[in-house]
């Protein structure tokens, strides 16, 4: 076993029988459905981008049943993990082209797969440094969410390939006093940029110090409505706020990505779990993304738990998956390597788990928003029914 | 391999080696903090009492930090998954005695355990007999919700035990008209009734054809203080909706418990997820009771599917288990038989947790207040934003 564990499925598939695996990955994955969960074949063009510029791809399929009236809206979703590409000490810009070296190469393995929406990780562009409090260089990454360079960049990758790509990406917000947000920009299949979502939870936990970086979305939950379906971006810690998730799927969304950084021994063990959680209860499809890899910081820092300084947040796990709707997820980029995953998917399958399970129509939304006005109240009581015979 | 499958945590633990079988466990059951999971034994008179009547006892503790103003709160949880204990054609009194004399056995060891706070599984006195959408004799099922026979039972036995006792009933409520209601009843270890709690969604799917035989609770998300912590209980599908479990965290609930009754085909992928999703964001204990085993009954229904006719409602899988507000988990009774799932937990972890990832701070409560209360309104208009190119 080398330092970093790879994958837990590559583990259940190596040593498990095939009878018994069947069953485990029913009850984990929710292969029950196996007609609806296929592998789909990787085109040697991507093969040999892969091969070449060391990362991975995974592809499958999640397929809906036929209706009469509409036909399947198939669409090839694609989600990018990947490591930085220079060190941190580098120039800026240094280090951001090497990042966009190593994207533009997947980017073109997406494309040869014919990938319709794409989506990368969060600040795709840069080291993931705010665990450092630094101001400088750091807040140099950050650009225009319209004329930056890593935004004209992705204009053009998308217009190549007819492809519809959200962008995270720190952003200086020149309008408004050139303050810094955690930004996600939905470019369209022309290169036309529809519009920008923005990080709504922004964490205080562990090395998360982007408090200090930027503030919370004042944005709402746009979904955007592309010819490829309604994507929603739901950023990094959001994912653990269910309103938030449930937010975008009453807007509409059949597709919420979660772009992220995060580490293991903070968060693994939730990673499997949140996003499935939003996909079963709202019915839409979850790309989630991590980073992955190691990223080390010229000047040591502290965390707050009484370990001595370093200079590294820990290991991003990667291990980038979809969920379907129904309760599938598809197989996971491992948590080691750079990385494209790729779903066919039937957007048609949002709507029919809607009606089969009609979690919307029992969602009892009016009393759940008398409640929430209730509880922000400042002398809000809780509804606690105490045992009488307590003294 | 029998005919039904036993357990993934068994099986994972008879095939994968020991060094990657700890990081499949890490990254599935959140088992990073070894310290803080482990086995407790198992006391010889519960032994006994499980091989004479034929149910499984799986005990597990998870620990909290020491802190320095307040004491360990250390509580025993358990929770009791159950077949029927007598053919469904049997008299009415003579299947609720049958199930009350099994109940009484693993109650009994429960007591042995020093269980402190117990939850039976939904309408632990009855087969689940919602798939007929026949009226009798199931709704001679129902009882008081104070003066019915299993309650008496389940008060004798809190009393006997000095235990907190959950008793999720099919209830008849006299004062209004003789109504039915799926109800939690919370008895106090002196016997005495605290409260009552009720299914705030009912399901409309599958063979649940719950919505003919009793409406949604009016009774809100209360949370019971008892000498052994707040308490809430999530009734069966409401665990599909995360507001519900939003709104007992908010209500202060350190326990929750989710007495279920669900087949597999249907959710069991769910089953796994869900609950530890709830448990993480919103920081407190979840207990998970699904009932076990297959129901017959004596005339068959069909279930909207298309398929045949048929008597009974699937298997029942059981797998109940506890996940904790940090994100472990513990064991899983099996898929198969009765049991008694025990968990050691110190409530002090909830608080922790919270102070440690500031979910609640963090959760812009007034922003999702306006959202619902524009989200209801019959002219709500989405935030969807169009890509102007689109024809």
């Amino acid at each position: 076993m080398s330092k970093q564990f790879k994958s837990v499925q590559e583990t259940l598939e190596k040593y498990i029988p095939a009878e018994e695996l069947s069953e485990v990955k029913r009850i984990l994955y929710g292969y029950n459905r196996g007609q609806h969960v296929k592998s789909i074949p990787i085109c040697q063009e991507a093969l040999d981008l892969a091969n070449k510029n060391n990362f991975e791809i995974v592809a499958s399929k999640v397929e809906a049943e036929p209706e009469q009236l509409r036909k399947p809206r198939i669409v090839r979703l694609g989600i990018i993990q990947n490591s930085i590409g220079a060190e941190t000490t580098a120039p800026v810009q240094d280090q951001y082209l090497a990042i966009e070296a190593k994207i533009e190469k997947m980017i073109d393995a997406a494309g040869a797969m014919g990938v319709n929406v794409l989506c990368l990780q969060e600040t795709w562009h840069m080291p993931f440094a705010f665990c450092t409090r630094e101001r400088y260089p750091w807040v140099e990454f950050a650009e225009s969410a319209t004329t930056g360079q890593s935004i004209k960049f992705i204009q053009r990758m998308a217009r190549k390939y007819n492809m519809v790509i959200i962008s995270p990406m720190l952003e200086r917000d020149e309008v408004h006093a050139g303050t810094i947000h955690n930004t996600a920009v939905v470019v369209g299949n022309n290169g036309n940029i529809i519009g920008k979502s923005r990080k709504n939870h922004i964490p205080r936990t562990g090395d998360f110090n982007e408090s200090t970086y930027y503030m919370e979305s004042t944005l709402g939950h746009p979904v955007f409505e592309t010819i490829y379906g309604k994507i929603g971006i739901n950023i990094c810690y959001g994912r653990h706020h269910n309103l938030n998730w449930l937010a975008y799927g009453l807007n509409g969304a059949e597709i919420v990505f979660n772009p992220s950084a995060t580490v293991g021994e903070l968060s693994e063990p939730m990673w499997g779990v949140e996003a499935r959680n939003a996909a079963m209860t709202n019915n839409y499809f979850v790309g989630s993304i991590n980073r992955v890899g190691t990223e080390y910081f010229p000047n040591e820092f502290t965390s707050g738990n009484g370990k001595p300084a370093h200079k590294d947040f820990g290991h991003f796990y990667g291990s980038s998956y979809f969920s379907s709707p129904d309760n599938c997820c598809t197989p996971s980029l491992s948590r080691v390597s750079d990385g494209l995953n790729i779903s066919e998917v039937d957007l048609n399958l949002c709507q029919q788990v809607k009606d089969k399970w009609n979690f919307q129509m029992t969602g009892r939304y009016e009393l759940y928003a008398k409640f929430l006005e209730d509880y922000i109240k400042p002398n809000y009581q809780p509804n606690i029914i105490r045992d009488p015979s307590m003294k």
